[in-house]
């Protein structure tokens, strides 16, 4: 996480200042459920949360008591007494840190998703409103980078689309998974205190209970939700290198869309890099390697080992800020992205009619041509084509032994794009829903 | 996947054998399909059934020529129709290469999935039977490896049932995301086929349609299965370095079961080494790693390129295949395990009481010590047990500031191990539902 | 490792029989010194070379034993004696398993980086006769996808060759890491047998002893290198993205070299696909995936753990099997590569002249033109080229602005392609040494 | 990077402020080039060194260029321009920003290794220390975390020692990988600029030029350099977990240093935890994942895209500055880390002569007693002991079997611990040379 990869309101889930805020809530809304209980006076619940609601927690101060105490929610508690005076002994009872610090997690990830589905939701946005705006643009389809058949880019656009509606169902899981509240004590029997009080700061903060916390909420929810932001990541890469593809200037069928005020475009029009989506692909590479450490981490020794809190201090901001910026990086290159139909058209029709090859040789098949002689004919046809720059239809129908077995006007039917577009209705259905 | 560390079910999943019956099966459903929208005749589709059916493919004929065309599917076509006869030429009409095999990939991997599933649920089973079993078998819970309160050894159990349900449920929505079919032609726009193929195979096959296949079916499916296989196979680590670590010899709480024809463990029999988890560790490194690949094979070029396709043919075995293996050995071990109840008392107690230190600090303090003075009793008591050996109750009652603040009933009864299981029961039910 | 992508003699050394041979070897070499230090017999030392080295092992047979004994080293010396007689009780005299296992690895391991080394220098002789070739093929250089500067083919080729030089010289340091023996006993303290056996075995083997190894040989050195095979296999991956890139139809200035018997290739001729550097692109996944179980192998329990031991089964062959594999595919895929230049210089020459804009540009500010000035006199000539398709060198000339800072020779000299390749020589000298 | 995991010093390294000065020196050098060969005057350079050396910039001010430009190495040569004034036109002439970019990240790098090597001569120095401070303690080898045979705490430490002078050779090669300097132009084709320049640059900076750049540096060099780093960090990561085995409760060999202030040490003496180690295995995991997206950084596509600066800009500080920090860190455990001799001694002795039954069962064997036999007498001993408690030396006298075999000198000396240690001399000599 670095400020130029960052947007503030995911940095802000991280910052001191929202952990202590957090760290104070959960504090007192286990005092609230202690007071239910009769453990500590209500009395002490109320101040507690009038004084520290209203505290102006100071992050220096925090970190300079932690210098000494080498405990991080310890400084914090001894801050926050500072502030709401002797009723400060009834907080923290029968809790452990870790009570404090997973739940807190669980509430900045929870965050951190909810963000993310955000962005989601403003990529497919874009990304349906592109794919509607050229579902008929015709253009080549392409497997292993080389032509192949007719497809429209807004089937391209399609499939991107539910392909971010599947990592979203899939945060929708990962959020899910991560959003337990612990409140168990030193090894999760809650020796010292009420499973209630677990229930009520879960209901409070929008958490399930964990089950089984064993000081810890266990990792194997975390390192579920980093590989998932890993795999969505991917699908991010996936986007941004089909537009790096189809700006080469060879192809330059799409561009992302250039500010003016963007030095190098005026000497040289045609070096317009497609900067945006590279920097995904990097970024990409950054949200996926964090899956790793996620998941080394689920095999803590026995109740619990600390091994994890090193990796989930830098990888909780990291892949969370790094992806937010990247899903919003995305969709504006979506939204503004620069399509060029008519080099679409000039790329697909770059063989002469060369990329209807596969539905000349059906028809021959179909039309009782065995399929050795189909081959042949339409060999020796795409030959000249290929290698004299003929025009494949003026050849074919040139052809006696193809117009033996096809009429001209069935060859020239076999020309016709539309063919190749028209069950795009049906894609579009399957993907958007009924148009 | 190597033989010493699979199992049969598994492996014949990934055979030539099962991957050349299931493309015969795409075919022949997505025959019946095109005779009944009257592309091909019907009875040309019942042949194809009829005799494709009771064919036994040869391996060896269609490596001989696939080392020929240099293409897996059309050596199969064209060995299939050495079975079929002339209404052959009605197979794979207007179907592209990666309609077989991507939906072939799509149902080895459900059927993977499957018997991941019963793998998990025996694991499941196994965890129950054991945490039930010990639900009161009272052990050490410890943190960083140090010993911190009382818990039970089927609380233990009971996490990793709670950890394995929630892999179970994972594993589920893993497996739904790769259960789809796409039979959509070249680039995926259905120009050469009907939806309806589509539809019918997948029915057939018990998938769903691939709302938007280009070529190939998106490799964000592929990924987050293997993503979740190595959040599994992480989970599997974590209860394996648990039974490491109590089997290590100071702590020796629990034991793989060592069956008598072992060598070794006669001249030396405290030499019973965790060989069987030691191997799940590594085996779970394995399955983690090839979430990375997969990770990577989602950005494919444009509509397709093959560079998946040799990734898929190594971790499709060897993820699915040793993970499998991996579940069955754990089961095994937690079915067998040697528990020591004995051991963990011992250990216990090893420090004489001092691991109530922290509820007699806790019952002063709520005595109206304060936690400064409360600190300084319970450390001049506890450093006695840690330098001299004493016994910490015994130092305890004999203090008369502890004793002036607390009775001697209420001291000792915060040395009652009961206090940390009384809400055994609850997690247990959180767990197991209603006993 | 599956036989799709193997070779031969990198999966001898994998096989069995070739490990069983090495098992006897280190054995043998062992009871050498252990004769001349007087520890055994030195007849016994004598009959064992000469009726082991006689021997067949039976594979069978030894999995057989295994079965029963749960220990790979224990059966195979079971079988040995069946072989060597009375005299096998004096072999493995004070040495553990590991001994013999680990030091096999080491043997394994440094041939398969013999082997690894061979296919490097294939590929780098392939490289520079390639190299030198092309040494003067003009091609456009490009940056983001998009067009450049001119550089040549043979400076591509150089590249890859200076990398693959320092793939080289890795490998050699990597070969070297893991080259040692470890005949040093159960905890590594030579308990039981003097560390001369170690250095003689070691010396027998091409092998150094490892300093401190602690029943195992410490897998840093494992790490390192397959790391180092991660990297190699990450060169590979970028020249075959750099070639699949050249095949795409729309760039078309190399291609794989497409047999006859290949399928596909009449119908449509344009659709010759790079399947085998799409090929690589995936191999490179997977071999750069095996460093990290290899990492995390290094942090084994106190002496040893045995952990690492099914990684390695499985990435030993894995890793090395496939990258041999994959540097004798991308070393047949330069020998054959099919180079288009007269391509290269269409693709060049797209923008009719815009790629000597920046040297025009530079030319007018070395000609005293203020930098803005210069800007505005490219850009706006740049823009009829861009938007116009006119010519860039015409325009210049037409240009008063221009022509009365540079003369018409001053303004032809800066459209000379020899400018850009003039330090092709120093390059190559560079890379190639003195030619 | 965060700073609680940071040091100042690396740390520095990243800055703006190093970035700028670094990006200033490369420029000058240049220019000092560009002089001698007559390119630019003298006096231009020798104002550039002087105005441009004695300038501060502002990071604030180029930020704010930047957004503007959206290219950093223009907004920063603006703002030297307004230091330097009119002459600053012949700054960067003929070079191109990634010049610029990665000849400082090489700078960046190669500093940034030095102190890390610092770091790992200050770990070796502390390694040393202790190893030779505890060659003779003795204590019990491990393996499987069970009781293997006796060793010294020293080797332990000296195998450690030898592990780092590994992983720092490997760090000098590491840094010698990318330790290139690259001035060439916009395809490294020197186009604009005469390779002497880059040669001047080089050896000024203590870099080589690099034999072929691309405009960039390859990055097979990068990925060389993180993927050592993740090595170190895994060797880190088994120390650490060494010391955190050794500090178990039930094992309590060796402990990290607690100081005073920490709290919860007072009421519970044994809850001292391992955090700073455990810490260090977070921290290891983190520096390992960073390899990936460095090795995926290498397949740039054709002379450059720059997918990997976003990688760079996150891994270059994060790597570094964690690897720097963690080794800190693990010299400053070492350094004082507390060790229990005699706690080894009571492990050691835990069953009551069992660790020596492997000698015992040798002696007999070489006594002439058959393998099966010799098991037999060891096995019905060492069961007294490990089922009754008794002792097993006593036991093994009292057996007249086994005093048949051999005479109660004979057995005594098997309990001998010096046994195990008279070769640890060989081992220090082979590590720390001469004594």
């Amino acid at each position: 996480m670095i400020p130029r990869y960052s947007r503030p309101e995911m940095v802000a889930i991280w910052s001191p200042e929202t952990r202590f805020r957090i760290w104070f809530e959960i504090e007192a809304h286990a005092c609230d459920a202690l007071a239910e209980l009769g453990v500590i006076p209500k009395d002490a619940a109320k101040t507690i949360w009038e004084k520290g609601g209203a505290a102006k927690f100071d992050v220096e101060r925090i970190d300079e008591i932690e210098r000494v105490t080498k405990h991080d929610v310890i400084a914090f508690l001894t801050h926050l007494a500072e502030f709401v005076g002797p009723d400060s002994r009834f907080i923290h009872q029968g809790m452990t840190s870790s009570d404090v610090l997973d739940t807190c997690l669980a509430v900045q990830l929870t965050r951190a998703a909810d963000l993310l589905l955000a962005d989601i939701d403003a990529l497919l946005a874009a990304l349906k409103r592109r794919a509607l705006e050229h579902k008929d643009t015709i253009t080549i389809g392409r497997s292993h980078g080389i032509h192949a058949e007719p497809t429209t880019f807004g089937v391209k656009l399609a499939e991107a689309y539910a392909e971010f509606s599947r990592c979203r169902e899939r945060l929708v899981h990962a959020r899910e998974d991560i959003a337990t509240c612990a409140i168990s004590g030193a090894v999760g029997t809650f020796a010292n205190i009420d499973p209630y009080v677990e229930e009520h700061v879960a209901k409070k903060l929008g958490l399930k209970p964990e089950p089984v916390s064993t000081q810890v909420i266990p990792r194997d929810r975390h390192a579920m939700f980093f590989a998932t932001l890993g795999v969505i990541a991917s699908s991010i890469e996936r986007l941004a290198i089909e537009i790096r593809h189809l700006q080469r200037t060879e192809v330059l069928e799409a561009e992302e869309y250039f500010s003016p005020g963007q030095k190098g475009s005026s000497a040289m029009p045609h070096k317009r890099n497609p900067v945006l989506t590279e920097n995904l692909t990097g970024l990409a590479r950054m949200v996926r390697s964090y899956a790793f450490p996620a998941m080394e981490n689920v095999a803590l020794w026995h109740e619990r080992d600390i091994s994890h809190s090193s990796v989930e201090r830098m990888i909780g901001p990291d892949a969370t800020v790094t992806l937010d910026f990247a899903l919003a990086r995305l969709t504006g290159v979506i939204d503004k992205l620069l399509i060029y139909p008519e080099n679409m058209e000039r790329n697909l029709n770059r063989f002469r009619g060369l990329v209807h090859s596969q539905r000349v040789l059906l028809a021959l098949t179909q039309a009782g041509v065995s399929r050795e002689d189909s081959y042949r004919l339409v060999q020796r046809n795409a030959m000249k084509v290929w290698e004299q720059g003929k025009d494949f239809l003026e050849e074919l129908l040139a052809d006696a032994e193809v117009t033996a077995a096809l009429s001209e006007t069935e060859i020239r039917e076999k020309f016709d794009l539309g063919y190749h577009t028209r069950h795009v209705d049906t894609i579009f259905r399957r993907v958007f829903g009924k148009s």
